[in-house]
């Protein structure tokens, strides 16, 4: 009994003296996110991640600092990750807070909160851009041994070209001529991976939507400091900022992952699963929990693993990294991707969450549905149903494929210019329709012009709705100089490089020079209307009216007290003589317009010839009441 | 001045001699609507109308009546009517009432409230048809030389056929055996005009909707006694009667036209004016006020006078003839012609004064329109907008379409039976979608065989379809013996005569020996589902569950506590096999099962082989929990 007592002491003496060895060792403190933090916030709290080694929550220790409260140190199933949750009072200010962990300390930066996002209405127009596929500013980022990824190769479709922010700052006036006034370019934060393809072939990330950090913007791109320019020049210009969110997943090279928090950190299943990219069963009162379940949480494809958005830890990740990122690159605007494969309480949190900070913030989200009841459903709508989304605008892909219905197609009850007509009359749905934005492409689709059969007459008459229909219109890269291309064999055949972008390129295309006559004649076009829909009061503040489509003609009106924008269309293969006391409860007596698209006046508007295949925007002269 | 005043001393006594003739002319009483009232009604007001000539309101008078009150007498533009409000109390007794109308007496009857409508439930079939072309019951009735269309022809596809209310009632016994729950009739009541094509050629009103006096069911059908027998055999077999309402509008030779109690009695426009038939201006947003006035008061066509609902003795007077006659004909349910045109508000009010009447009848609409958020506005739903209806159901055109195109078009993302799957996954906007009416044709429409390329295998797919998704399945005459036609070159294609509705016809397809194989086949099929689902607990009570389809086979459940139903259906041209695991949440460990088409019991469900375009309707054998 007494060895047996005794050997128990020896045994605890051991035991003791390892935890003092391990206590002994200090911690390693790799991660800090968000990496700094803001004072003048509405919202008081901040959960701030730790990723070391030799962690321990309760030797973690702020030093006092006026206003800021250390309220508690979450452990989590990975010892190497503490979150500690701050409470910053109101009047706290910018400074640094001093933190002390198992004999390490570090500071902590808390800025002073400054962005004021000018959010985006209907007067904007925004184009969006892939930054490695737009214009190559610095020649010395193409490529970094050091990564994941090391390739830089113009010949082929799937690395990376070398495009970067620089890129695009450099070219901010061609976008200002061309009228945008808003730039939303595919993610640009790290993606420190590659993909393979069917054959195990590599491929770049240049995509961006797979984050690998998501505080470090890719050097290739810039890093944060190429980002912040841009921003910046881009303001100088009156040109926004839209950031391109990913919550849905992340690259399966994110740091996070290789030594993951919890197993719960992603939605994780007994064997892999793909989510079915159908939107139906998240609202479907027939559906199936296991359909459901399989789009919500199955991953978008098995090189971006899906993030488990209900682990608090998760949502307030995310969500912090969201507040931080408009902070850090004054941003304006918001497109979330991939909208519906998010969990969408967490969606509304988040949306909530930048809505609070930033009231004028815009968010519009992607979701890649075919009718307006889904789309609205996702959205900020009039359904009167269980689940409410806080969503203030969609991506419009219904009123995409309305429009090509209507330009491809032969009039008819329901075909052709009537399905457009069709679609905007269920606007009823959304709570506001003129958040919605509108879009003939983008790195997804076809390219518009090829859509069409390279038409031109087409073209215009899509680019005219795309800029004055309800809604904030967003143009795809090089639409304006009539970029053509199928997704075939490929999605890299409509992510080709703008021409001029790089300086060995034998012709410039954002040069009048460069480009020929007919791209100049789009160009021009383009222009034309996105410079005046910047100072039309009926576009930015109008309502929308539309008439039933007779005789493939479709007319509509944007109109306020101050000014009245009529839209004729002809779909047809024939000319068409409009009698235009169709729309005298809007048009009121007046008696001629000026035809905005080629600056030509209408002395005598109660008849309107049209030419096959046309479209006006008429300024109303109004007449005196 | 003397001579003056004697002159008129003498005009007085002349105008008064005047006055005291025009007054010593008793009324000539011609009409009173409705044709007798009912005591026990929860609304205790009643507005009758009496058409004559020398009326004066000031002498019309009612000998007083236990519990009943005049209330106020109206005139209007036209001297020849009075409109006579009486309020009813509670415990009035049945009885005759007494007026007197400038020295001309006529008793006014009141009855006892008994009608108990039996509503609609999804445990129902309905059958539609046209009684004209269904039987001929009583060849004395086929044509009157006093009425405005003196015609009867069988040979000419536009005229009468001699069918009629004793036809269906002598044809109860064939449509119990098939399993039918209610009969829905183009309407019965009194068409005495006819018709015209566009070379001027007399047509028949055969169709119904051009009613010309309300009170009276078509004495070429029979006349209300007809109906009332129909009514009281078809409910002795457990039949129910739907009644086809038409408010729209009226025939052109109605009475009440030919001398209008007002001008706006009618939607009156400056020259002829047809609807548009569109719906999208009636929950447009962005609709302009002159579209909308057009689809609405716009008239149905040029022999069917628009009423207008806003007169409120033009309301009155169609609201208390629905209630008129489901207490007359002991009708069931109410199926509402032309839904959209009406005007929304006074629908709400006739709904409304039904339901309060009656909460258990079922009212459902013909709303014929393409989009789910159309349908969804003129029924019940779930849109937070401002004008609510209050239709419990719809006529589903929306399923109808993508039946068709489930059936005739190859499965792809949104196409095939992606679609109806779409649709039924919209079914979020309706207050209970349950409560719509599926149908495969009607009067209207291209015969469903015709639409289907007569192939068979799609038939017991569709009707498989029809007999098993949610809501209340609407049959049309003759689509269990597979009558087929495309509505060219006119409707009566679609309305041909059941063959042996007739004694004269050579075949009887009302019996067995009559039909030829395969018609018995169908015959079959339909009777064999349409009386399964009579008892079936999950095809009344139980929810609906669908799964997404893949690869084109489409799967979903009906299901109750007691009884669960699997439809399968391979819409591919190619056998299938189907790993049933993925239903797990539903088949709970379920091994075996019966299927209710051909009674074969499959003793292992876990992977079930469906050949190209085949359909499963499995009875689940559930596993004891």
């Amino acid at each position: 009994m007494k060895k047996c007592l005794t050997n128990l002491y020896y045994l605890g003496i051991i035991l003791l003296c390892c935890v003092f060895t391990v206590q002994a060792q200090k911690a390693e403190i790799t991660k800090v996110n968000p990496t700094n933090w803001f004072v003048g916030m509405k919202n008081p709290n901040l959960q701030i991640l730790i990723y070391g080694k030799n962690l321990q929550s309760n030797k973690l220790s702020l030093k006092p600092h006026a206003g800021v409260k250390l309220k508690k140190v979450h452990t989590v199933e990975n010892p190497n990750y503490l979150f500690v949750d701050l409470e910053i009072a109101k009047n706290t200010k910018a400074g640094n807070l001093q933190f002390s962990c198992n004999g390490t300390s570090f500071s902590y930066e808390l800025k002073a909160k400054s962005a004021q996002p000018r959010g985006l209405s209907q007067a904007d127009f925004i184009y969006l851009l892939m930054p490695d596929r737009f214009a190559n500013g610095d020649y010395s980022n193409d490529k970094f041994a050091d990564m994941a990824d090391p390739n830089h190769d113009r010949k082929n479709p799937f690395f990376r070209h070398g495009g970067d922010l620089q890129g695009v700052t450099q070219h901010l006036d061609y976008l200002k001529e061309l009228g945008v006034t808003a730039i939303w370019m595919t993610p640009v934060i790290e993606n420190n991976q590659y993909l393979t393809d069917e054959g195990g072939a590599m491929r770049s990330a240049y995509h961006g939507y797979g984050f690998t950090e998501h505080y470090n913007v890719d050097k290739r791109l810039g890093g944060n400091e190429a980002y912040k320019k841009l921003s910046n020049e881009a303001h100088k210009k009156g040109i926004k900022l839209v950031q391109d969110a990913v919550y849905n997943h992340v690259g399966i090279n994110h740091w996070f992952l290789k030594d993951m928090p919890s197993k719960d950190w992603l939605n994780q299943w007994d064997k892999y699963t793909n989510t079915t990219y159908k939107d139906q069963p998240l609202f479907d009162i027939h559906a199936s929990a296991k359909d459901t379940k399989e789009v919500r949480n199955g991953w978008f494809t098995s090189f971006l693993p899906d993030l488990n958005q209900n682990n608090p830890f998760v949502a307030n990740f995310l969500i912090q990294h969201a507040l931080w990122s408009v902070e850090t690159f004054d941003l304006d605007a918001w497109r979330i991707d991939t909208y519906i494969y998010n969990d969408l309480y967490f969606m509304n949190k988040c949306n909530q969450a930048l809505l609070t900070e930033y009231p004028k913030i815009h968010i519009f989200g992607e979701s890649a549905v075919n009718t307006v009841i889904s789309q609205a459903y996702f959205t900020k709508n009039n359904l009167a149903i269980p689940f409410k989304s806080n969503l203030p605008g969609a991506l419009d892909f219904v009123v995409e494929e309305a429009i090509f219905e209507a330009l491809n197609h032969d009039f008819g009850w329901n075909d052709g210019v009537s399905r457009l007509y069709s679609v905007l009359a269920q606007d009823l749905a959304y709570a506001d329709p003129s958040k919605n934005v509108n879009f003939l492409e983008n790195h997804d689709h076809h390219r518009f012009f090829s859509v069409i059969g390279e038409d031109f007459e087409k073209y215009k008459m899509g680019i005219a709705w795309l800029m004055t229909l309800r809604g904030i219109p967003h143009f795809y890269y090089g639409t304006e100089i009539l970029m053509k291309n199928f997704k075939n064999p490929s999605d890299a055949e409509v992510r080709r490089d703008f021409p001029g972008g790089w300086k060995e390129d034998e012709v410039n295309k954002f040069e009048k020079s460069g480009r020929n006559e007919k791209e100049n004649e789009a160009f021009e076009f383009v222009k034309k209307l996105a410079n005046f829909r910047k100072s039309s009061d009926a576009i930015a503040n109008g309502k929308f009216m539309q008439f039933v489509p007779q005789d493939a003609v479709y007319v509509y009106f944007r109109h306020t007290e101050k000014q009245i924008i009529m839209v004729v269309s002809n779909t047809s293969k024939s000319e068409k003589n409009i009698d235009t006391s169709r729309f005298e409860e809007i048009l009121k007596g007046s008696k001629s317009a000026k035809n905005i698209i080629d600056d030509v006046n209408i002395a005598d508007i109660s008849n309107l010839k049209i030419p096959a295949k046309g479209v006006m925007i008429l300024e109303i002269n109004q007449s005196k009441k």
